[in-house]
């Protein structure tokens, strides 16, 4: 599988932010003539380099990523922002285009100010190493408490021709010491209009980002972006109805769902990947409102991590969270495909080993039916296990 | 302190539902003429017991209370309504009394059947037993996970006549395999009509029950009762303009927050006891949302188990609270007194070993300021060990 999309070079390198001189910048160049779609994080106190990013989206289409991980730039105030445009202009200024053109991101430690000088002394060598087939390079200079790259692909073809779509992500929530922030970048070379384009992105983020819960804090610093470089020579993609369309939002959505379950995977502490779904609702809304629930409960977390197949604690989430209405005598609940529950009572034919059993692996699947509706979602989760309070009650920040 | 109040009488017995024969079994008879408030779990699973206290509430004016521990039934449909009505039918014969003026409340293990046989052969025993004195011996048969039985106790004079107030409770959120249930009693000897002592019982309740999270997680079975016996002889109480409403009033909030702060103090797993402080909210409402997705943050807590520091993420848990135009660039931070996050940054003069100097101790104070309102609240919670998750992951249920 090809890990390049034609009109975008990557490269790696490094400010001294990380110990080690460990990898910790990443530049994206995206061709001229690309559009660009954006999502950020929702947390109201977010990063200057987010808000930095989204201005520079809404004034003008994004020729670069300028990206480093080991400091978040976050919680520094005006000298934060500042810090951050210096970084586009002085990348804008070597590349030839406008401050503008160029978006900011940071991922690592809140607080503390960016070594500027370091970065805006590593942009001509980042420059000149540009590469299409540097994916893994950049991912790599994404990573903070990741314990391994991570980047997906697809190959799709439509109408004789074939189009790319590569990905790479890092983190997983906000789990360790002042550590935050999920990043994504993905790009396609088809060409695909900027509305239309929009959409796509929110539709996969839809299925894959926001369906997943490590902790259930978000983070300062949160950003998903999607670019079409158009390189594909398609005409632009407009409309729903165009034979391309389909086959390239199911590619997305499946890259980005890889994505998002590679950092679930990857999550910091994490012993299990459970696959929580929840049925019978009345809207997709309250699905998700249960599965969160779920999710969230450190108490739920906890008897994940010690294989304890507690289904009381499972309806007591359940029971909290706020349906109106809600009947737990109509509930039903499952681990992989043993029924535990009938009618929010224990299954008369349930044997304990069962629930030990299901639960044990390191992956398993959680099934609730509300049975009150038509509606139906998943979410990724993990444990909350000794490692995870480990890795953020013991190491000082 | 007098530990009795005219009018209350208790007992504690075992039924072998805890091992060796420690006390699960607790008896409380109320004077004729008595008046009780009730508050039980929003949670819409909720045990049995509940459901049949609450209907039993609605019906008749209480005369026992009939409590266990070690056994929830809760998720045990239909036979476990049988169970608890059946134990309501034997007490109200042996006392003389009608069904549905016998309370019966559970906590501990969910999904299992009570063991009844043994429950009824103990109630003469108990009924034999009552004693003004015994509300330490009772807190005792309470108790599930709790390291020390809970109680306290006011005395108040007003207009030349002396007033009791004891109460005592147990439990401290769900923080056991399958253990559940914070239950609390509270009994005076002053006269107060059944309109009033629900309005007391639900303010008193609000500023202490309501105010402490130790995870985040509601029971199937929580109860709190408040009883006037009326034994003091004083007019009933009828109205806020009664000089006997304020001082009483007091006196009840004081003992629900001792009591409400000893289930926090005594959560299993908890290494502090955080007073958390929300300033500056447009109302009350809005305090208590940031105060709550603070005190639930995994983050958070893995933080405060570690005295360490760290006011991004407190930050990032204030600004995921989904307050309407929060405008973090306003709030303000101190760890006790010490000053940490001037206007959304970190204090110019703020050292880093200030704050692990105020987060060390067992206890401390969190203070946060929104600066965008005249309301404040304060909520009570703990940190998140290792031996959280060792209390609720190691052992199997």
């Amino acid at each position: 599988m090809s890990l390049k999309v034609a009109g975008v070079r990557l490269a790696a390198g490094s400010a001294g932010i990380k110990p080690k001189a460990a990898p910790d910048l990443a530049l994206v160049e995206l061709a001229a003539g690309s559009t660009t779609a954006g999502i950020f994080t929702r947390n109201a106190f977010c990063a200057a380099p987010v808000r930095l990013a989204r201005e520079h989206l809404q004034a003008a289409a994004p020729r670069y990523f300028l990206v480093n991980s080991g400091n978040a730039n976050a919680g520094t105030g005006a000298p934060g922002r500042e810090d951050a445009l210096r970084g586009c202009r002085e990348l804008a200024a070597l590349g030839g285009v406008q401050p503008q053109e160029v978006l900011p991101f940071s991922t690592g430690v809140i607080g503390r100010r960016l070594p500027m000088d370091a970065i805006c002394a590593a942009l001509p060598g980042l420059l000149a190493g540009l590469d299409e087939e540097s994916w893994p390079a950049a991912a790599e200079a994404l990573m903070t408490t990741d314990t391994r790259p991570k980047y997906a692909a697809r190959t799709l073809r439509c109408g004789g021709a074939t189009y790319s779509l590569v990905g790479m992500t890092k983190g997983a929530g906000m789990i360790r010491p002042d550590m935050a922030t999920m990043l994504a970048y993905i790009a396609t070379d088809a060409a695909v209009s900027q509305t239309l384009l929009n959409a796509m992105l929110r539709q996969a983020a839809e299925g894959s980002f926001h369906r997943i819960n490590v902790d259930g804090d978000t983070s300062t610093n949160d950003a998903c972006m999607l670019v079409a470089t158009g390189r594909a020579g398609n005409t632009p993609l407009q409309s729903h109805q165009d034979a391309l369309f389909a086959p390239l939002s199911k590619a997305l959505d499946s890259l980005c769902l890889e994505l998002a379950q590679e950092i679930v995977r990857d999550a910091e502490g994490a012993g299990k990947f459970i696959t929580l779904e929840v049925r019978g609702g009345r809207d997709v809304g309250e699905c998700l409102q249960v599965a969160h629930t779920v999710a969230e409960s450190a108490l739920v977390k906890t008897a994940f991590a010690g294989s304890d197949p507690n289904w009381g604690r499972i309806l007591a989430a359940v029971g909290r969270s706020a349906l109106p209405d809600l009947s737990m005598d109509k509930v039903s609940l499952w681990f992989n495909k043993t029924r535990v529950v009938r009618a929010g009572a224990l299954a008369t034919e349930y044997r304990e080993e069962q629930g030990v059993a299901a639960l044990s692996p390191k992956e398993f699947r959680v099934v609730l039916d509300l049975a009150r509706g038509p509606a139906t979602t998943t979410l990724w989760t993990t444990d909350l296990s000794h490692d995870y309070v480990h890795i953020n009650a013991d190491y000082r920040s």
